[in-house]
């Protein structure tokens, strides 16, 4: 909850002020989580029962990369079989359109390291000390283009193109290019991307990304340092039949190839992407029961984000789809987050009506 | 006197044991001090009078790049009119010779930094929202080719080649290659140098040295974030005849002709190189010195290291050579710095021998 001098209100208290409840995890997960329960609470206290079987997974490591959630599900693959599962997220933009996710990318996150010598040096040695920096820089400089397109043999091999039905989803998707530059204060979008290119890009595009590079001195003023060591933590995006596994197999080899054999490769998160085919039945009894609680709602092909969405429909075989009560702005992992109650009044009957219309359509 | 708890004696005592005394700047720069001062006073004890002109120039903002001097030595410019200068410093090695410094490098520092967006963002933006980290990398990889070449145009235009004078000097002065790899850690050096090459290099060769490099997230374990900033330091050494202000300006005409015109370039330090001419008289009246004071020396083109000495050879017009007391292994800048009685002892003799030499040599 840090920082907790930002909240008005103790992150804890659930405090209600007219349609919003205040607190930590309000709306990313517990008010999510709540819908699901309300949903079938209802129908065992109006009808006695439930219209169909309906089982929860609920696990606490969502945050930090559900590292045991494949492990687990593998485990309890008989326990956990189903014919569709609603994804424990879901966002409602500020239009209060529900944005229904078929899909999320998946992600591969590693560092990069190498070291040249045993001792930060006075940079009076450059001309004789490798800079670790200096060859960081270059080895970097071989992994993508400046247009944002990865360079790694063999990187796009598997990846699934966008299909006619992705993109007229795409296409039906808003996107206010004026608004998100001002928000993130950008003149043009990478590779000067328009259009529906932004919206493909988003949905399907594999990424390769710099989070984090430092090496030697990084504090005020100067300091002549070659430094020993230097570090890069690169997160690649990928989209659906892109394996984590094969993929770092080959950029540990395009390392090697270039020259680059001695940087060390650590390997922090691996998930694969997953995409529910939006022409599977089950894909419509979401939309219907969207349509029916909110009036309307957005499809969407894929979120641009990663979650171990991949691990259910993989292990469990069936479509996954991301569908909720969370507002856009209501400032989840921030000070003062909420929930909005009418929301997760129009997502709980939502939840009502898939289960129904799955049932009727089974 | 940072960490001071890993001193044995108090680090303003000046302790005496046995042939060395403790404590912080005994060696640099008040070991060096003291020597120059003894050697007046004991010609001013023994004979009344000085067989030459001397005067001191003492500052405070050495460890700091002495930003004040050249202003200073401008504005009194007649006051230090002199035919020689005796530097303020002075290695002694592991064999007990006084290291004869001819020069010392330039260095121009400067800090590239550049920002794409207003905020870092989520990665799941990468496919939208330019990377500043891949941009620096990018414009860094334009300066430098992986051998240390620099690839700005004109950077070499003016270099001061190194003449067949510095180059006999260059191959008398010893350099143990298995001793500095073993002490450093590496295998081998920059660009596979062996030989006079690696000593042509230390003297004479002009460097681009990524200090530092930050962006993002550099903690322990894994962020998907896109910042927003990125920033590298970049020390340049500079040879003599080149001058910090063109090579700023040749800097950011090349950034700006590859497309980095957007990124900033702050200048934290310019200093110009300087070298002395081996065949200038004054060298031998020291080089006599210091052979009759320690038996031996060893004569070097030039420090691979930067001091304000451009500022006192340009604006005075002479001579400037280095020569001193520190015994290299005398933890300088270090806990528990020491400084050898014997070698200041020697370099007092030394310093007096030269004020003769130099007396009776005009």
């Amino acid at each position: 909850v840090d920082p907790i001098e930002l909240w008005d209100e103790d992150p804890f208290s659930g405090k209600i002020k007219g349609n919003k409840i205040f607190g930590r995890g309000s709306s990313d997960d517990k008010g999510e989580l709540i819908t699901r329960i309300r949903a079938v609470t209802s129908f065992l206290k109006v009808t006695g029962d439930v219209p169909c079987n309906v089982k929860f997974v609920i696990e606490g490591e969502e945050e930090t990369g559900s590292a045991h959630i494949e492990e687990y599900l593998k485990k309890y693959r008989k326990r956990f079989s189903c014919d569709g599962i609603i994804w424990e997220f879901g966002h409602v933009d500020s239009k209060n359109r529900p944005i229904i996710d078929l899909g999320m990318k998946g992600l591969l996150y590693v560092e990069l390291s190498l070291r040249e010598s045993n001792m930060d040096s006075h940079s009076s040695l450059a001309v004789l000390i490798k800079n670790p920096a200096w060859r960081l820089v270059e080895a970097l400089k071989t992994l993508r283009d400046s247009s944002g397109k990865i360079l790694i043999k063999d990187w796009y091999n598997e990846v699934l193109q966008l299909n006619k039905s992705d993109i007229k989803i795409l296409k039906s998707l808003p996107f206010d290019e004026k608004e998100f530059k001002k928000e993130y204060g950008i003149r043009e979008f990478l590779g000067k991307k328009t259009g529906l290119e932004i919206k493909k890009s988003l949905a399907g595009e594999p990424t390769c990304n710099i989070a984090g590079i430092v090496s030697g001195y990084y504090g005020e003023g100067a300091k002549t340092v070659l430094p020993a060591e230097a570090r890069a933590k690169i997160d690649f995006r990928l989209v659906p039949n892109m394996s984590p596994k094969k993929q770092v197999m080959r950029l540990k080899r395009h390392l090697k190839a270039k020259g680059f054999g001695d940087i060390k490769i650590k390997v922090y998160h691996g998930e694969a992407a997953a995409r529910t085919n939006p022409k599977h039945p089950f894909v419509s009894d979401v939309t219907l029961a969207a349509r029916r609680s909110f009036g309307k709602y957005l499809l969407s092909v894929s979120s641009a984000g990663t979650g171990p969405m991949h691990a259910f429909t993989h292990i469990l075989k069936a479509p996954a789809i991301a569908v909720g009560s969370t507002y856009v702005f209501s400032r989840i992992h921030s000070p003062n987050e909420f929930t909005r109650i009418d929301l997760l009044k129009k997502t709980t009957k939502c939840m009502c009506l898939i289960l129904d219309n799955f049932a009727s359509s089974n």
